[in-house]
C-alpha cells in the first residue's frame, strides 16, 4: 500500500523526470518546484505516503541542486523504499520541530516556486509566512504539460488500462439491466475493473434514464427500466496509469429519437477524435466536437468540456476546452467525450482516451461505438 | 456515495453549526471563512463531493450572510441533495467560466479569511491573484477547535465506533498470528471493521517484531513468528465519526524486557488518561505520559506525540504535543496513545480514544491493556 508506486520505473527513470521537471523549472523563471503528495510526487519520486495529512512531506526540486524529500521522521522508513528513493536526500523532521523552517533552509528565499495544485492551503500558508519575498504558482499554471507527454514506457501503460476498461465493457454489455438498481450494475463494474487489472476504481456510473441528464450522476437506487438509455462511464488505475471510457447502451429497441442523439453523439465524437494531430491547439478538439453538436441544434444540451487528460491520475491537463489555445504534441493522451443531455429524458455520452501520434491520433478503447441494445 | 454524509443531521443541525462557525470567525478578526471539499465541508453542510478537483468546489461564510456554496455547474445536482442544502445557496459555474471571479464577488476584497487546510494550493493562488488586497490563515491556525467539541449527538456516534472498534480487536485476539503474513492479518482488520460498521478502513496496522519499531509501517510481507510482539493500530469512519485504537499482543509468552516495555507503556497511558480533565493544556496529557517513559530511561524511544484529536475525521486537532496550551473542553475526543520504539527489535503501543467529561476524561475503547497472548 504504501512507499511505492506499482509502475515499472527504475531510480534512474525518476532521476530523469527529476532532472527534466528542474530544468522545465528553471526555463519558466522559477526557483524550483515544491510537490505535494499526490500525482506530481508519484510520477516524479515512485513515492506514494499512505495520506496527505497535516505532517508536511515536500519534495523540493531546484536546477543545478540534487532533489530533496522532507518528510516527517514517522514516515521516513517508508519514504525510504520507494523507487525513486535512491536518487533522493530524505530531509526527516520530527513531530514537535518546524517543518517549514526545514524547508525554508533549502528555499531561495527571494525566490518563485511552482507548487503542486494539491498541496495543502496550510502547507503554502506557512511557507509564504516564514519566507515572505518569495512567491509561488501552481504547477498546472507554471508547467501544465510537466506530466502531459507519456513515454513509450508508459504509452504501454495507458493503452493496457484502455484494453482492459474495453474488456469490462465487452462483459458489462451481456448482463442484465432490466430490473437492477444502478447501483447493483455500478458494483459490477467495479469487480470487473479490479479483475481486469485495476488496483483503483475511481468511477463507475451508470446513469439511467433521466439520471443520464446529469453527466455526474454516479450510481442511484433507481431501478433500471425497459426502454431506458444508459450512460455507463467507468475507469480508474491499473499499474498506475488510468483508464476512462464511456458508452452509452439502450435497454430494449430505442425510439428514432433516441437512435438519432446517440448518432449525433457519436458523430460529434469521431470529428473530435480526428481533429487530433501535432500541432493542433487543444480547443480544436472541443470546436470540432461542439460544431456536429451545435449545427444539430443540440449546442445547449453539450453543458461540459470535450476532453481532459490522463496518466497516472484519471484527470488532469491538458483538457480539450474552449480557451486551451497549447498545442496537443506527440505522446499526450486524454478523452474524447462530448454527449447531450436532455433534462428530465435521457443523456448519452459517448468516450475514448486518445493519444497524439506522430501524424494524428489514436484511439486506445475500441469497442463499438453503435449503439448497444441490452437487456 | 456522494451528495449527502451518512451521520444523522438535519438541516437546522448543519445551519447551528455554519452559524457557530461565522460567529467564531467573526470574533476572530476573519472576514470570513472558505471551506473546501473535506472534512470541514462535510461537518458542516454534510456535503462530500465525489472527490477534490481541479474544478472549484467552496462553501463560504461570513457572520451576517447566508451561506453560499460555490460549486461546478456539474456537481450542483449533487450538492443539492446534501443534508445542509437546504440551508445553503448553490452559486454554480460552468466549464470555461472563471470560479474565482464568481467567489471573489462574495468576498470583502481586504479582507482576512479562514480558508481549510487542505484547500488545494491552486485555489488559494488564484484566489491571492484576484483578491490582492485579501489575506489568509489555514483553519487549523485560526479557529483550531472549530470541530474538536462534540455534542451529545456526535459524542454517541464516537462511542458506538469506538465500541465497534473494540469488537474488531475482541475477534482479532482470536485469530492465528504465527506464520502468517502481517498482510493477511491486517485485511482480516479490515474485514473486521467493515463487518462491525466501518464504511471506510483509515488504517491497519500490523507491525511484528522489528517492523514494530517504525510507528508508521503499516502491513508488510514479513511473517509473524513465535517470540513476536506484534503492534496493532487500526480505525476509520463508522457513521462518518472515527475510531483508532492501538493494542500489543505478543505471539507467545514474551520475555521479561518485553513484558517490562508493555508495562512502561501501560502505565505511561494510564498517566497520559489521568492528566484529562477540562481546563489542562493538551500538553499536559504528552507530558504526564512522556515523564513516566523518560523516567524509566526510554525517553529517546517514544517519537511521536502522545495523541490527536478525532471525530469526522482521524486524525485533526486537538493535539496533545508539547507546545499545546491550549485547554482541555468537555467534549473534546482524542487519542492518547504512548509508544516505546527499539529499532531493530520491536515496538509497543497503546492506544484508546479519550474524551473529555465536566470531571476528567472518559475511555471510548475498553478491551484490556494488559499484554495480550496471541497464536
Amino acid at each position: 500500500m504504501t512507499g511505492t508506486a506499482p509502475a515499472p520505473f527504475t531510480a534512474d527513470d525518476y532521476r530523469a523526470r527529476m532532472e527534466r521537471a528542474a530544468r522545465e523549472a528553471a526555463d519558466a523563471g522559477l526557483a524550483g518546484l515544491l510537490v505535494a503528495p499526490g500525482p506530481d510526487l508519484v510520477w516524479l519520486t515512485g513515492y506514494a505516503p499512505t495520506a496527505a495529512t497535516e505532517r508536511l512531506t515536500l519534495l523540493v526540486l531546484a536546477a543545478g541542486r540534487d532533489p530533496v524529500l522532507v518528510v516527517p521522521a514517522l514516515e521516513a522508513p517508508d519514504a525510504a523504499k520507494a523507487a525513486g528513493a535512491p536518487v533522493l536526500t530524505l530531509r526527516d523532521w520530527i513531530d514537535g520541530k518546524d517543518p517549514y523552517a526545514v524547508t525554508a533552509a533549502l528555499l531561495d528565499d527571494r525566490g518563485r516556486f511552482g507548487i503542486s495544485d494539491n498541496a495543502w492551503a496550510m502547507h503554502l500558508l506557512a511557507l509564504q509566512k516564514v519566507l515572505p519575498a518569495t512567491s509561488y504558482t501552481s504547477l498546472t499554471e507554471s508547467l501544465p504539460m510537466l506530466r502531459a507527454v507519456k513515454d513509450a514506457a508508459e504509452l504501454e501503460l495507458m493503452a493496457a488500462a484502455g484494453a482492459a476498461a474495453d474488456r469490462v465493457f465487452e462483459e458489462i454489455r451481456q448482463v442484465p439491466f432490466r430490473g437492477r438498481r444502478e447501483t447493483e450494475v455500478g458494483a459490477e463494474l467495479a469487480a470487473l475493473l479490479r479483475r481486469f487489472g485495476h488496483s483503483q476504481v475511481d468511477f463507475t456510473i451508470v446513469a439511467s434514464g433521466p439520471n443520464g441528464a446529469n453527466p455526474h450522476h454516479e450510481v442511484g437506487d433507481r431501478v433500471i427500466e425497459h426502454g431506458d438509455m444508459v450512460v455507463l462511464d467507468f475507469g480508474g488505475l491499473k499499474d498506475g496509469y488510468g483508464s476512462d471510457t464511456s458508452r452509452t447502451v439502450h435497454v430494449g429497441e430505442p425510439t428514432d429519437e433516441e437512435r438519432r442523439v446517440h448518432d449525433l453523439v457519436r458523430e460529434a465524437q469521431e470529428a473530435g477524435f480526428r481533429a487530433v494531430r501535432p500541432g493542433v491547439a487543444c480547443q480544436e478538439v472541443d470546436r470540432a466536437a461542439r460544431a456536429v453538436i451545435a449545427d444539430a441544434g443540440y449546442g445547449a444540451n453539450f453543458i461540459h468540456r470535450t476532453g481532459h487528460g490522463i496518466g497516472v491520475t484519471t484527470h488532469e491537463p491538458p483538457y480539450m476546452i474552449e480557451g486551451e489555445e497549447r498545442p496537443l504534441v506527440p505522446g499526450m493522451c486524454f478523452s474524447v467525450e462530448p454527449g447531450v443531455y436532455l433534462p428530465g429524458r435521457f443523456g448519452v455520452r459517448i468516450e475514448d482516451i486518445v493519444t497524439v501520434t506522430e501524424d494524428g491520433g489514436r484511439r486506445l478503447n475500441d469497442t463499438t461505438r453503435e449503439l448497444v441494445i441490452v437487456d
